[in-house]
């Protein structure tokens, strides 16, 4: 992108802020911008899961938009750390990856990535290209550009010193790791979580040592998972997949709370803050908040399964609930019973509709279980052999069960 | 040496306990040496000067003494960290060093050391063989290996930390590199000064981690200087040098108390603790300890340069300090002075033979100055062209002058 084609500083800073939490410094941003050359923007991924979901893309679509403003993206896979581990081997989410294993989850997240930033605007590098060549040597030269004091004020460094757990000294060498990143890449600006923030900072004072410009750094907020409370997480279960199915993803946007809604809408949606800001006063006006998450749905469905597949989405969404409809693809199961049969807590469990007889017990008592489209009053029911029944559990558990 | 020749366990335990500082853990010391097989004992030293001084033997001493009792001894040169050096810049007693130069110190060491050591039973090793094949990988990986609390309790980081000073990331690397010698060298014993008991005690942690039996760590003690007080250091101008030239090194042996004399027997002869005591004896009964003295001026000067050079030095010290005689060996000066004489302060500084004007005055005002042999009174004195006498300060300060 020609400078001449760049938007204007204004432009550039209402997108750049838009739902960010920190950037440090600000006015340095602004200098940077005003060079007017496409800018050297950096984020790094840690390639130890094959799978994202819509918290890790809140990064992701930060980098998009300075895609769109016509500044260079730069996506670093973290494949020579990843490949290290956790060395003291106490941290099991940190087990070392093999070589193969980190490339297919590589390729897995540009997969996932590519729906967002344009690939052809992404230059993917790997650390381990310039870390390798560090050898011993640098990395201890490394070592001494940071001093104990300063990394000990790390925030869980901090905590985990005072309250006597451990801290394995390699542990101080990863955030001089990925600031030597940025040195290397010649970072203009570095974007992370807020739990990133120490680190990127590290960059900056690597940098500056090194006699580069030090970058700027731009934290993003820890995206809320579906409760709206805990941060997203897969152990949580509170996450929407990137690669969940169409159906899946807009009924979970569709359960998220109003509130939450708006939080989405800053962080997730592509649309302008200007359209937003109109769907804020529709619902002011007295519009359903429904109706507006029914447009963050089909925008994320789209985003991630291609356009239509959205409004699909919603359409049978539409039928299955407005109208009691069951969905197309409601799964078959075949149990073999007794002679006398199978309580319905049992079937529940084994067709996989409940987590356990107890839980089933729980939801036919609250009148949450549907034979046929009947629902089951409270009391013990053994459902006998041979039968072939539809059951639903709640609004959206489906499942055809052949008892023989 | 086969098993059979080994001194037995007591006699071993004599001679490696003697001016040991600590053995840590003893026990485990005899169980080695109940072994029966040579034991690896690694002692380290850092390229970092040409020349060593007395003070240093100390360690080298004790090795002399584990290759006299038939085990094998590692030198250990570290050129790694030498050719690093303080990567912060701050420490300028550790500037990074030249390859060539970091060769021609071990070489010169070797030199030195040799006249203590058995060259043909001295294996000689450089750590940068090992250090450098680690790679960053693996200096992270060993970084892993200790904790940041641990690494802090060590006594002049603790004090640092506590008192505000900074202590860069890389000196926790240090101890560690020098630990993962130990595990690379399979050592069963490792040497080093009191000062590096922390060192010596990582290197043991990381052998065990490695599955190694861990080594036994002895300390010696650091050595007085001249003054009896301050550690023998350079800086201080308080050291013998191994290089000293004969009448020097006699000297200077000579000229300590004779208290400092019984250190010296036990940390730098080679004699027997039989021996040494039956000395203690002799001046117990009326012996003048200076004659004690001259056995181990005379050992000392024979062990760095060559049987009967001690004798000499020993007889024209005798010559030279009870008769009053001039040494063979007067350097000579000339000097070009104004029409009307040179004052006598004046040509002393010229000489060499005092610092300042200011210090020959003190030394004339205390009758320690002599022309020709006769005492110079005190007061002003112009010393005329053309002229040539023997100027004396002191008692081994001497220079011929010629004046035109």
């Amino acid at each position: 992108m020609s400078i001449s084609s760049m938007p204007s500083l204004d432009e550039q800073l209402a997108l750049i802020n838009r739902g960010a939490e920190e950037i440090i410094p600000e006015q340095e941003l602004i200098e940077k911008l005003k060079l007017g050359r496409p800018l050297r923007i950096k984020a790094g991924f840690d390639p130890t899961a094959p799978d994202l979901h819509l918290g890790h893309t809140v990064l992701i679509n930060k980098l998009r938009a300075f895609q769109q403003l016509g500044h260079h993206v730069i996506f670093l896979v973290g494949d020579f750390t990843a490949r290290i581990g956790d060395p003291t081997g106490k941290n099991v989410t940190r087990k070392p990856l093999e070589e193969e294993q980190i490339k297919e989850n590589a390729r897995s997240y540009q997969d996932q990535v590519f729906k967002i930033l344009d690939p052809e605007l992404t230059e993917v590098v790997y650390n381990s290209t310039w870390l390798e060549q560090l050898g011993s040597t640098g990395m201890i030269k490394l070592a001494a550009k940071y001093n104990v004091a300063r990394m000990l004020e790390r925030d869980d460094f901090s905590k985990r010193y005072k309250s006597g757990q451990s801290i394995a000294i390699h542990e101080f060498l990863y955030p001089l790791v990925q600031g030597y990143d940025s040195v290397a890449l010649e970072a203009d600006i570095e974007l992370g979580g807020t739990d990133q923030k120490f680190n990127l900072l590290v960059g900056r004072h690597l940098q500056q040592i090194e006699g580069q410009p030090p970058q700027v750094i731009l934290t993003m907020p820890i995206l809320e998972g579906l409760d709206g409370v805990q941060k997203m997480s897969k152990s949580l279960d509170n996450y929407i997949g990137v690669s969940d199915q169409p159906n899946e993803m807009y009924g979970k946007v569709m359960s998220i709370s109003d509130e939450l809604m708006w939080r989405y809408f800053e962080l997730l949606s592509f649309k302008s803050s200007a359209e937003i800001d109109g769907f804020k006063g529709q619902v002011t006006a007295g519009t359903n908040p429904r109706d507006v998450k029914v447009q963050l749905a089909i925008e994320l469905v789209d985003r991630f399964h291609g356009g239509g597949a959205g409004q699909a989405a919603s359409e049978e969404f539409t039928a299955r609930f407005k109208h009691g409809a069951v969905p197309e693809d409601v799964p078959a199961v075949a149990l073999t019973v007794p002679a006398e049969g199978i309580p319905l807590a049992n079937l529940l469990k084994e067709a996989g509709l409940t987590a356990s007889t107890s839980d089933a017990h729980r939801m036919i008592k609250q009148g949450a279980v549907k034979i046929d489209g009947d629902r089951v009053e409270p009391g013990k029911q053994l459902i006998s052999a041979p039968s072939e029944h539809l059951y639903q559990v709640g609004k959206r558990r489906f499942c055809r069960v052949t008892v023989s």
